[in-house]
């Protein structure tokens, strides 16, 4: 069994019979959760067994037999939910925001006393995402140049996007390693904003435009050439894919890990 | 005759004798004006007569039988080369930048005098860029968004670009005059210069990269649609074909004309 | 009153009072109707008076007072709802396909008997698909090159896409009436299909990539640069604007309109 | 010292003396050699001593103090060339073409008897060309759909580009690997070539575009998001930083490499 999902156009060949994962979703009738409870009944190695929300108890989880849960709820209650979760022994693939290195900690104790229960937290299940910035970040190095353009819906509250700004900090970070010289920019006079914001020395440009979803391009250049990275999110189904892949993977992988990357096997 | 460049690309059939144009070029010797030179030479319906720089006497354009002129010379000069021009009734294509009302309203009062001769003012003669500029406009009163991103080789040294910033405003203008609402735009926390520069209500973002030209992009949106009006220019030799429609037209039409576009039969 | 979608995004001033359109709809419980419905009945200037469907009677329409009709249904049936549209003296604007010479012959016919109704036929609705046809149709003869790439999700049945074949046909056209000379290509040896399809000595084509939904692109080049025309269609709801554009415009246009494009004051 | 280009865009902080490699150029006098002449004579980590043409006689290289020559000559004569560098210990960095299995085995003979000197082989020196391959044949696997998009000027006489064919069979290795099923196409009624050229069940699509040089595009799409890798080269200079990260490798890397590819560290 793969722990990636690479080869998700469908096996070519056939595969013996396989363990079927059970899965619990909590926050199971939000507009998340009710994707993620599709996808977890469409695919051929996981098993939908409970959808737990707001008013449920989470021992209906425990009677369901589920191996394995999947956390896109809230804040307030998503600490209370992995508590529960990892002291019964059931691994969890959390889409929940709002953990930082705090929560991360107490989130590590329990993982301590519960060898062999596995966490994913991962701000981000798209897959093309995830490649978008490890690719950015490998290429940054050979450029001169590097700047990062988002595109998004007019309803979005916050520019740049969460996504555009960790990609211009994993950017950063790579140029920082390799010794190289910032961005070369002869620019004297500017209307104010024209140039972006600057993430690390890294600029980022975000637009909002009716009709798009969520989109991103990373361009990078050196003398006569340039590579242009893409990632165009069409569909909210499209974080689904991540989700099975964290499921797949998170049982043989105990403690925490935070990011989908780490689950994805390159091979570059 | 033709007074435009459409069908540039070769006419298929074979054209009879035509009257070609005796051109004498100013800045002969410069960067542009060697490519002018190139380019007059080239085509088969004009003629290199003069090739003048900042040390020769403008007489010699007389002597050479010029029936018009291209100019990219210099503000401190192009005055009175046009002067001179206008005054022995040599039509004239001037890309020489640093015409304010001031200039154009002098130049108007020396056509006045010198009926039946041409003169064209344009700040820029790429053909791909005034046709988006056209279209970017015919376009924006159909959409609820519409943003515009430049893209420039690193030592330029303003942003966002001339010609970014004339789109905007002649999108803002059509959408005025269309009465359409202000593009919508739901930012509530954004960092510095994310959403880019402010030009009349349309946002305009400026990207420097090192193996970059010159390039344009102009994005429009919809309730499920876009539409991307992009030029590139990746050669300074792009300029060619528009200062030699300029010239093809200007004999055709006396008086001050500012912009290419207006030589341009869309037939939209 | 406009006849046209300039300004869509919403008016900044209050309008006044307007005339409401009664409007019904043919088809109106399959996927493209019930879009039409919920547009109809969210547009301020259109009020939902009639939903029929494969059983239900004709008549209903004058009962429900519809002023005009929208037709997405079968070629079976939509001669025998035209007829009886136009001869009770109801505007159509029809999305149904299968309408060739001989149906539009007898269409006119009926028109002809019905002096002030007004019938819209139109192969595509959406407003970004026909600017992009329109402008790549205007820029052809100004360019040495021109190609077609369209990118659609692989379940489509033909390739390429009706709407790149019907492109590619305008800009023939546009090139064959300016006497541009055939595009360039040197190739002189290719793996077969390397080149894409040849409509009218334009090249075409298409890709089949799962996450898409409806792309196209048209790229035309000359000497150091290209334009290029991107339309993407990211959602089915993309059409609704453009029927309600051939709602507000049929009452005032008696007799056949064959085209959305018609209908869109483009001031280039 | 590093034996990559990475952090190519100058180091922030100076470094200290290091040994500068005294390089040749084999076909000094044409196109591209008079290009790797400018780039060893400007990087300052290489020096110029010698440049042959047809008409030199070898033995100048080793009067010149040469450890290393670039091969962008002739198919007829590199072997004659590699013989006797390598004889005389001088490593080579070729951009030659036409190796095929039966001279690259010749090579391995010569370098057998020559522990210590090292010859880098390599079909394009173009470092982006090189990124765009890894990143599409590592993110292959991760799609369902996968096509190639090239484009160039219209005076190249095949298609598909190598570059682009090459790219097909390294995404067709990498899914066959991990076991995907052929990428789905419903495609049933088509013009010839509509769906493109079949490289390995990849399909490859060639644009010839006057004022385009050389680009690539692989779309990798599934469910609900896209991936976009796109290389543009603007200028033939572009490949001199492939040729310098060549020159710098190899002294270090004794015996054949084939590939550029295997000295760009990518820590992906």
């Amino acid at each position: 069994m793969t722990d990636d999902v690479r080869g998700q156009g469908g096996r070519g060949d056939e595969s013996g019979p396989e363990d079927v994962l059970a899965v619990g979703v909590l926050g199971a009738r939000g507009k998340v959760g009710r994707e993620v409870c599709r996808a977890v009944e469409a695919a051929a190695d996981t098993r939908l067994v409970a959808e737990i929300d707001v008013d449920d108890d989470l021992e209906a989880l425990v009677r369901s037999g589920a191996r394995a849960v999947v956390d896109f709820t809230h804040p307030d209650v998503v600490m209370d939910n992995l508590e529960f979760c990892v002291s019964h022994g059931i691994h969890a693939v959390v889409g929940t925001t709002g953990f930082d290195e705090s929560r991360l900690r107490t989130l590590r104790g329990w993982l301590a006393d519960s060898p062999g229960t596995g966490v994913l937290i991962a701000p981000n299940f798209s897959i093309g995402a995830v490649l978008m910035m490890r690719f950015a970040a490998a290429a940054a190095p050979f450029y001169e140049s590097v700047e990062i353009v988002e595109l998004h819906h007019p309803d979005k509250a916050d520019a740049p996007s969460g996504t555009a700004r960790h990609t211009a900090e994993l950017v950063a970070a790579a140029r920082r390693e390799a010794g190289c010289a910032p961005v070369p920019d002869a620019t004297s006079t500017a209307l104010e904003g024209a140039r972006g914001a600057d993430v690390e020395g890294i600029r980022v440009h975000g637009l909002r435009i009716r009709g798009l979803v969520a989109h991103q391009e990373v361009v990078l250049g050196g003398v006569g050439e340039t590579l242009t990275i893409r990632h165009d999110s069409l569909d909210r189904a499209s974080f689904t894919p991540g989700v099975l892949t964290g499921l797949r993977a998170i049982a043989s992988r105990p403690g925490l890990t935070v990011g989908l990357e780490h689950l994805l096997d390159l091979d570059v």
